[in-house]
């Protein structure tokens, strides 16, 4: 399968672009019988849109998701579940003198490289708002390891460039930020908490190995790091492996995962998001020609992407351990 | 497929446990005609086996490579490839009293907990043993880059505990942590050069998100981070953006790629190595009665696992760029 | 990937039910710049749609495609292209009574094993309707193939019942067949031309066994043979084995490959459609309660399902053709 | 990946030419705990093996299996299980004249032309011993679906050319056939008995769709039909339907499966072996240069493949049945 596509048994298939009429995307796999109505998905979706509050960026993007399969009498049928969001607030006339830009940080210059056209609209296929479908579908793999297993995800933002504090602290330093056109990094924590032990699959699938790939393929993610992750560099083996009693484990380094596979403790990682590409301050960059040019983004954007993003970890990370399940019972059959 | 493999197009199915007969791999759809004989393979397993200095590992393990099929008359033929490595050096005294023990820091307790069995001598299919398929796979695909494309891969250990230093002086370090019974973490740098613009499919399968998939499925590998990495939650968009000029990027904290696609430019990776599970001063854990148990690793092993890190990290890496450049002409055609 | 989707480097995912909003898929694959409007999926459409005589059903589906994604100033991008059709003739009332009720021939009591629940209006999953999307799809595959390296492909009725002869005779038999309230089987032969030589690969991928499968997974197919077919059961080597001169194969009894690759002779399958499910004439079943019932069909149904079939039948011959292409370059390099 | 892996979940990638050091196999994703040793694989292959009757051929091919990983203690543990066959037999002097010659009915030719090398000797990849393999890992999902689900397997010859008798005539037949320097073609029944309902997934790995890809994918496979099969064109919907009842189904026109999903009863299926290609007999050909040759094997070859065949057509069967038992209860859990 191409690129589009995540996930084995369950697996997450998207499309669209930022400006085209609707983005949808196809969860198959998905186990039957869990009640599942548009409200689920929609709260999910809504913690992600913009708009929130003065940090985020100032577009309406109301993100109504629509069921289309699937689903019937209010339960899933087993059969590929359709979702679908209309593009209501395209404003084309924001992204007409990108044609041939390449705006700095963007995938402008490499869709241009790899395909030789693009739909320069928004950032096209490259746009975040391609991740509101990761929120809709990982809204449906929370609610079942939810509901079956009493798995839970919680992400938060843990630093603001150097802010290290509170969430209103936070907020008020991006402001800060945006005040001087420009934008700002982020830290954010993972949590998953009471996994089963026993998910991931030896050697390649581990199962951390896989949720870093799910993360890294979240905009503007640069570090991925498990339990003590970095910080391991500088430890000694006698410190850092994790003790193990009858009460289970006495410290958690490891982060939730040995030789790639669950061991029942919190699985723990840090994500690093890169400050917004697009700001008002210009930056050097070149045209379609190779001209020099220099690029001020007008539009209304993010001075922090990582505010938004706690929805979308969780939802990547819901989307894995979902899929390993069902891989797990598929092999091993089920959870006692 | 299971985890057990790796990659789409050009891809890699690993066996074999630390003390079984032998262990071994299938390359399927590795180009046709490509120059090959088990030395182009062996010179990359050299590099990784223990017993070359006296900081690594003193275990003698040959590592003679054979090729099995999918070569004829010195080149590739398009059909899979199959290598071996037979296990000579097994002394499964080590071992005996392993059987019933969960090592912490290792896989003992989580593949008992996925299986309900497991194969205890030498740490079975979760030995590193395995990763000496990983190089030999990476050898071909290496070779395949270098000269289809002159795509180079260099990684080198550029920090052990907290010395950042020239190499005599993190190995002195390591020796250090060896003689107090100790072992230490690691920090490695992949740069991957000469790398084609273009690699890459969005927007789950980004070719960052790919590279990072298969570092941390290496074992110890607990943090993976491109270009500026962590650096960039502190940074601000206007320092952070690489420009684009008509000579090109001036600066590379993206490490490579923009929205999951090469830019062109070297890929740069950091990755953060665990330090050795194994060692010598005795650990709390349980046995698989549940029963508190000291557990000391009599064998002999590296106390710095990231110092026989750089080929093992080189080969996943081509084998993911190998990957996506067959991806990438199936879709788009061949390089210009 | 679970079971909706099909294709490794061209690959189509369909989701819909016979009586939801809509249904749609995702293709995920395809090559940047090829032109492409919807009226060019449309044509294809409107040659699988019912109502077009009075010897196929007479249910008005307008099927209606729209282009979502993936088309920009009227080429592809490269990304993922995403088509949906409204599902606008629904009359949920002529499937009321079917709610606990195993049509004979149907997939109503084996999803109701496999899931636990189904959505028994029209067929729900398992309906025809479905196969609109794939004669969608392979629209997109067909213009491809045919721009680029002109192959073609032509299926046709070959036979309704008893009848080898003309359409017009084969669809006069359907009249005769539906005025007696039943149904008929038929035949259909697909010939692929100007296929490129080198396609397919061994040795689960074999060219001929990746179409068995697109074509099995055809609604009501029983039986697909290529070149002679059943017919090599009674021949002898010396007649059966096909020469090879200097100007090419002097016959095709192997159907277009050999050892699973394309020779570049025309590939060449005949396909058996069972007798439509649905009949007005009452048929013996069961409801979900285990009672005995008597079914018979009221619905507007076609008695030979075969006489719609030849788009679909090209349209996955194209999905599996295109699938394999991709897949040759990106191992082989370019075509000559 | 490539098309030397089948299966999803129980998946089964081979590599080896008929006269390199050795050919194996890696089975991923066996379930755990089953007890397994190479004397359970071995009664398989010795089944398929040549020189059992004067009617197939007289190469001794002894076969031994060996499990190099993934069974301990004498059982599966979950991790990949690697099989190799050393190849004892190779007398390559038999295939020095075909380095230039492109066989009729071979897949010389074709290999020829997508890879532009191909190992000449015995037919290299394309071979028919590589389908020891087949077996061997067939065997193991033979013995996990009987052992776990009383799921069994049978296939025999039904017909030889025109014999449709006892297998003594048809061996009769055969041994004509050879004293013409001919070779003739066979049909085989393969019968699944006690299959679980509920196995397949919509809409495109129906469970026969992927039946018939497995059984495609077998050398020398022209035909393959399920239930009535090709029958079904002369059919009307009145009689083809199986009618259900509070005993079940009182027929099985369909052979197993509704709507692509196993209903419970036998699947049966017929497929259709041609004439061997190697045959004394000369046969027009031409060489790589182009020119005109006649071509007339030496070796030693069955005369009729199709009795060899058995073997392998249960193995196909088992790894594809398998596979989709891990499937199912991967999305619905375990059968009751």
């Amino acid at each position: 399968m191409p690129g589009s596509s995540i996930g084995k048994l369950f697996s997450v298939t998207t499309y669209g672009e930022s400006h085209g009429p609707a983005i949808g995307c196809i969860i198959d796999g998905c186990p039957p019988m869990l009640q599942l109505t548009e409200q689920d998905i929609q709260v999910e979706l809504d913690r992600r849109r913009p708009a929130q509050s003065k940090y985020v960026s100032q577009r309406r993007e109301p993100d109504r998701v629509q069921i289309l399969s699937g689903v019937f009498a209010g339960k899933t049928t087993g059969t590929p579940i359709g979702l679908q969001i209309l593009n209501q607030d395209q404003r084309e006339r924001d992204y007409a003198d990108l044609e041939s830009t390449y705006r700095p940080g963007h995938g402008d210059y490499t869709y241009q490289q790899k395909y030789g056209i693009r739909d320069h609209r928004g950032g096209g296929r490259a746009s975040a708002r391609e991740t509101a479908l990761r929120v809709a579908a990982g809204a449906i793999a929370k609610k079942f390891l939810r509901e079956q297993l009493d798995i839970n995800f919680a992400a938060q933002v843990v630093q603001v460039g150097n802010v290290v504090a509170d969430l209103a602290s936070m907020q008020e330093h991006v402001a800060e930020v945006r005040s001087d056109g420009d934008s700002i990094g982020a830290k954010l924590q993972l949590i998953i908490s009471n996994v089963v032990a026993g998910l991931g699959e030896p050697v390649f699938d581990r199962l951390h190995a896989d949720l870093a790939h799910a993360l890294f393929s979240i905009n503007a993610v640069k570090g991925v790091e498990f339990g003590a992750g970095f910080a391991c560099v500088t430890a000694r083996g006698s410190e850092f492996n994790d003790p193990i009693t009858m009460d289970g484990f006495t410290s958690n380094n490891a982060g939730g995962t040995l030789a790639g596979i669950s061991t029942g403790q919190d699985i723990v990682a840090n994500i690093a998001f890169k400050p917004t590409s697009s700001i008002p301050t210009p930056t050097e960059s070149i045209n379609s020609n190779g001209d020099p040019v220099k690029v001020a983004t007008k539009g209304r954007h993010d001075p922090c992407v990582g505010l938004r993003a706690p929805a979308i970890v969780e939802a990547m990370a819901a989307i894995v351990i979902c899929d390993h399940v069902l891989r797990h019972r598929g092999q091993n059959g089920n959870f006692k």
